[in-house]
């Protein structure tokens, strides 16, 4: 039997899955990031969590196909990552990893590592390319074709939260432009959407008693009839429906996954968006399925462990 | 020595290049397309003018790395072919040249074979990645990653002439859609806007005395400093800068070069697109180089053979 480690690599906690060589999870579990010397020991504690589990388990460095590692920022070709969060800018991960355990290493961005997972173990299972749209504080993307992620040559590929959706919005993004993709479809921007409507007009909404206003509470009450959240839940859908038709026009892939919190509203987001989807694609593709995600709490081992599996 | 066969079908004319194995074009010529029975000749019609190349250069079909073909419309991995002005739908192409020649055959869209030969042999040399973006009758465009060409699950892969642009525009684009890229990226997309604009202003303008105005002349007019034509030309290029922002937003190419006939406006174009381009892209690929692309005439055939052509 062959093994597989995946690991989820946060600023809070490093999330560990031993897998079989068909990417079953056997087995998981966590540790607190060690964040002491800027970060500087996590590819020990690292080595050490994978060694640990080896020696317990009597698995044999010949019977493990190696450690993928999901990071949140940029995993470069070399084997260095940048990650804010951790302070960490060209900081040597996979090497010090490679040499400390004598396993295949292989790093990627968080989001790009959810999408391989979601291709060889989830919604994407069976078919030849995949985008994986994550709804959430931002709109993450990691598009996989053939079995390899799109990582793009500045590592930007399936940025299209940033990708501008309305040139005449005049709201700044985090990113410093105005109009992103992000700015409406992700959580924080479905809120604000729906704080503007109730502040701009009169009608009565459920929404109007919300003391803490989120995306969960919008859908909500848009799935219990409130107009004035449908209007706002429609707006969501529309204009995640055009970036989904752009996404598609640059590399159509067979299937679109929705990921992330908001896709927790399941059919209500999909149908819609798939309805106004098929409103701005081209003929070809015009039929995409659009799904929400099948892995959910263990997404990010398994998306880290299913760099490792071959395409079947 | 190693030979490859390179086939640019059009609906007028086959032109066939041989060329070495290192992608060198040795000899050209062209044929007018046979478009008797439906085109149901046009298999054997390419057969035969390779065999009779190979014979009168005694090239035997062990020294043949084979024919690569570029087709006016989609070419699906079964080797069918749909092309609308040849009354092609589902046309089995490959396999009967595969028959007649014994050759490896490998065909596809004329905008992927493009973007393979400049990625192999043109502006995109020696990179990992490229998007060719033809700017002609429409906007076309081919995307290459890591050797291979991003076809799409339905071949909409690189559409993005009909990404949509301008969410308001009221003119409709022949896709049926609306504001795409297309609609003002194009040949004929600079000539409206032109037309627009002098109708719209009472400015003087060289391109008012002009018959047939065409791109051509909107763009000698701004490089002969007309500020109207000077305003059109702006205007396209920071629609198409900012399409391409778009596209690197999914894609990330390590280049983007310029092809079409609008191309050979030069580096007023590239050099003014790329300025928009960077109003618009992510930090992470603001300085992705935007240039014209270098196989000119010969580019269809090149491209072609380029299929057959390795990753060096």
């Amino acid at each position: 039997m062959k093994y597989i480690y995946g690991v989820d690599l946060g600023g809070t906690a490093v999330k560990l899955g031993l897998f079989d060589g068909d990417g079953r999870l056997l087995e998981k579990w966590e540790t607190a990031t060690d964040r002491s010397e800027g970060g500087g020991h996590i590819p020990s504690q690292i080595a050490a969590a994978v060694l640990k589990n080896m020696e317990v388990r009597s698995i044999a460095p010949g019977d493990c196909l190696g450690i993928g590692i999901g990071v949140p920022g940029q995993a470069w070709p070399d084997g260095t990552v940048d990650a804010e969060n951790l302070g960490w800018e060209r900081f040597p991960l996979a090497g010090p990893l490679l040499d400390a355990t004598g396993l295949r290493v292989e790093a990627d961005n968080d989001a790009n590592a959810a999408a391989m997972g979601e291709y060889r173990l989830g919604a994407g299972r069976g078919t030849g390319s995949m985008a994986l749209v994550t709804l959430g504080t931002g709109v993450g993307c990691g598009i996989v074709v053939g079995g390899r992620c799109l990582r793009g040559a500045h590592l930007a590929g399936g940025e299209i939260g940033h990708i501008q959706m309305e040139p005449a919005e005049t709201l700044t993004c985090a990113c410093g432009g105005h109009g992103c993709l992000e700015q409406y479809a992700s959580a924080p921007g479905c809120a604000r959407m729906a704080r503007e409507a109730l502040a701009s007009s009169g009608a009565p909404s459920a929404l109007r008693d919300q003391p803490d206003l989120d995306a969960k509470a919008v859908w909500d009450a848009a799935k219990a009839g409130d107009g004035l959240a449908l209007e706002v839940t429609d707006r969501f859908c529309k204009i995640l429906g055009r970036g989904l038709a752009l996404l598609a026009g640059v590399v159509d892939p067979e299937i679109i996954a929705l990921g992330g919190g908001v896709s927790r509203a399941g059919r209500a987001l999909t149908d819609r968006t798939a309805f106004y989807y098929r409103c701005f694609a081209l003929t070809f593709c015009r039929d995409t399925p659009i799904v929400t995600a099948k892995l959910q709490n263990d997404a990010g081992i398994c998306g880290a462990a299913a760099m490792l599996l071959a395409d079947r």
